[in-house]
């Protein structure tokens, strides 16, 4: 019995020719092409850590975020302004109200932004007020936004479908690449499997992570925030991430003092242990700069 | 350990009061709200079968599949004339020349035409050509298009994504019937589990379809062709799926005369297959008949 | 990067020559071996209807269910004498006094009992009163268990495990007719997946049934009462199986006036339902003599 | 729909009252009870690391292999003397002569075993040979083995089901305790899910550590050479696990030297890749004592 529509990891170079490292030699084995925003570098040894609300809901509660990753030295602020919801009667963001939102937070703290795009239509807004431009689990395969923000001129950070081969997930990569940008961090975010719900919200993928550096030259960085769904194993899965070779993290974080976020409340961080999580992601560098030093 | 994001069943008169049967008691315990596009009436009882190829590939390919179609005594025409692939690279449909291929098709057969639609700019120009927009597995959660395509005017085809939960596809119908329109098809293709790929490309997954007669009014129609990959095993998929309570099948026939399909050509069956799988839904539908005469 | 461990179903030959289709070229590429147990003939067309409590629990409840089985045309008994519950403060069933109500069942309606054994320790007790020894699903990789069962010279019914591949299936099924017992039947049950819990106990996965008939030559049946966890869904998803090849279904069936199950009572249905099951395998059967005297 | 078996982590206070965390408060929120094997104690702070190969194959290959886990600082001996395995006719471990083989590297190198029993009937054999009872994956609930094991006066390692949940694993463990042995460290090996086999043998799943804690006072370890199945993915998830809490590792090593392995060859590490785990687990206990002096 023959079966459609089966892709291997041997069928990449084929599938991802701009992006696969083995159509790529001038990558090597373990080499990863550095993706800068605003000044921030992925893939260049030190981790980066992206932090701020799951959504924006005012200027008090983005300005106060904003600040708490400022003073856990943050690299990056993250804060969605149109949010895909499971339902159309859920809060589905302040749109073009959380854009500025974001963007003065931006100006107040001089950290990148990265927010969310759906539309194909509101790329170019967008892109006029965040550094990187992020598409959803949701839109991993929704291949004419995928275009539309590869010709956008802004770096990317594509996140990994709740249930997307390792295939799949590059794919959708090259369909950005295919437009002359390869400015693509990919964000692995946890999976749907059958523990899902029972303790966490997800399952947590990390053996992707050395699957994608075999396989690509890209970045990728980790949400154990999604990936989770539990604020207590946020921690945890930062540190474990980074030991599995995550070029960065990307986490939710609450004001609590400015009100419950009114969404992914029970995932939420406060300041203090995104403090120290960015506290362990440096560390962690200077260990294995030392490491490498010793051999 | 509180978990974010979880919904349930419980939760769907809150999630999708608009298609929610809890919140429209007008349609009692079973009845099924019946969706007509050009003469065919999905969830009326008789099952409709939809066939047709996987892509639109050239005017006589698309006349002979139509002309099999036809004489297997199908109801309505399938044709993808753009095609969402895993890669850029691979063939991406032949856009609107392939519409034009399926309206003629529909000329000269008088089958009402599905499509799919993957990019809201072009919602419109889709509709002009097809009896009823599909959505694909893809873009199920792609709430843009979602809404792009409740506001176009015509009946919706909504598959279900890869791994999408009950809520999570009865949630983006919602968005669709938020725009006014209410004439929406469900359609199961398949879901990722562990088995996916060793003997059939997804798992059908058959449960979900009394599980979405229970919740909703809505059609609900089985495509066996993805949900199996394996040509030899559409058939048994197609009773099964009848027996289970599907008020319809959406399948891909190839013409293997005019050549081997361009994607998708190991779970083809040809129109001789697709007869006999017309000819039990018949069968099938006058045995319930008389079943419930005898009650 | 090289994977341990990968099994395909073109290993099969290697991993189960003895029960291989491949291997086995008497068989040819439908035949199945037809398994006997008193009188009862599974893989020989007409399908066989085993049913019965979940658990034997009195002597009355047994009777009366078994009356129920006969009074609806079934083939054989089921009922568990051992219980392999998730908890050990679970009620474990009633061990050496349910096989002996099991036994006096069968006595009086001729009926033969099929029940679980899960212990190397027992199997021979357990082969005293039974007519066929079911492996359950969490024994189905217990090779000390499958090889003792294959000893006792009994027919054997080997469940699918919750999470088996096809592979790993048919190797557990070898330990079994290594010992020189072919007289096995295997049974799909449903499967770990994510939406499992969701609007089902498991998924039940019927694309695995052509997928066994394809790679060996034993008969296989489905259980569609733990496949759905949900009585409603027992009597479309027994009709499913069947259309789907299936040789043969396993129910539970209480007998709701001696009182709620024990275990297992939101998916157990009664005489009723059973007796519609039974009249539609039959007339099932009868359609495809028809069809095929038709050919 | 009312679906039959739900169990969630509320109900654990009622599947295993001798090991929940809620039914046993002297536990309180964190504390792990210390399980001793021959002097290396599980849940103490330290984390223990087990090492060996798959299977045991001759002399010359133990006691190469002990003292290379002596060489690296490893805290107890692994290697499978029975070994479950997929096809009857692939090897199935050393037996009695395997378990011999265990010993005498024990007594060159005073490291403590841990080995695999499968059958009932060689439970006290083994326990004789053994430091510490395994149950593999396969065997999780095998009730009858469970049972045996706990009477056994053995200290228990339980490896997790590839397709368990939380609680069915607690459940198991329950089974265990119930003889009166408590002295059970469970260990994450890898689950089943879509992913598995494209890039990885199984998926890590990290978010169950933190998990267990909450739910049991029992220590858990990982398994990063099933998990993985990758021999270079097994240093990063080692670190992984131990950030994400593990109290130990157990991990396949090979001596190359001495030959391949007959089994899991490509999952195994070499003695200089453990050397660094070990030294990593060592200074990650470091730092988390310096960090808790440090609040």
């Amino acid at each position: 019995m023959r079966i459609s529509g089966q892709i291997t990891p041997d069928d990449l170079p084929r599938v991802c020719p701009l992006l696969s490292r083995q159509t790529n030699p001038q990558y090597g084995e373990d080499r990863t092409r550095v993706v800068e925003v605003g000044g921030v570098r992925f893939g260049d040894g030190r981790p980066v850590v992206i932090a701020g609300p799951c959504a924006v809901e005012s200027h008090d509660q983005m300005l106060a975020v904003a600040r708490a990753v400022e003073r856990a030295d943050g690299d990056m602020l993250r804060g969605g302004a149109y949010k895909p919801r499971t339902s159309p009667h859920d809060f589905q963001g302040m749109g073009m109200e959380g854009l500025c939102m974001l963007r003065i937070a931006h100006e107040q703290t001089g950290l990148p932004i990265v927010t969310e795009v759906m539309d194909t239509r509101l790329v170019e807004q967008v892109a006029e007020y965040a550094d990187m431009l992020q598409i959803g689990s949701r839109n991993m395969q929704n291949y004419a936004l995928l275009a539309e923000v590869g010709r956008a001129g802004k770096p990317v950070l594509l996140k990994r479908g709740m249930a997307a081969s390792l295939c799949e997930w590059l794919g959708a990569a090259e369909y950005i690449a295919q437009q002359g940008n390869l400015n693509i961090v990919l964000c692995e975010r946890g999976i749907k499997a059958f523990p899902a719900g029972e303790y966490a919200r997800f399952v947590l993928d990390l053996n992707v992570i050395p699957a994608v550096q075999a396989n690509t030259f890209l970045p990728v960085i980790v949400d154990p925030s999604h990936a989770t769904g539990v604020a207590s194993m946020v921690e945890p899965a930062s540190r474990a991430a980074l030991e599995f070779g995550s070029h960065g993290l990307m986490i939710e974080v609450a004001d609590f003092l400015t009100g419950r976020p009114r969404c992914d409340a029970d995932q939420s961080i406060n300041g203090e242990t995104l403090a120290r999580i960015v506290k362990f992601a440096q560390s962690h560098h200077e260990r294995l700069l030392v490491d490498q030093q010793a051999v």
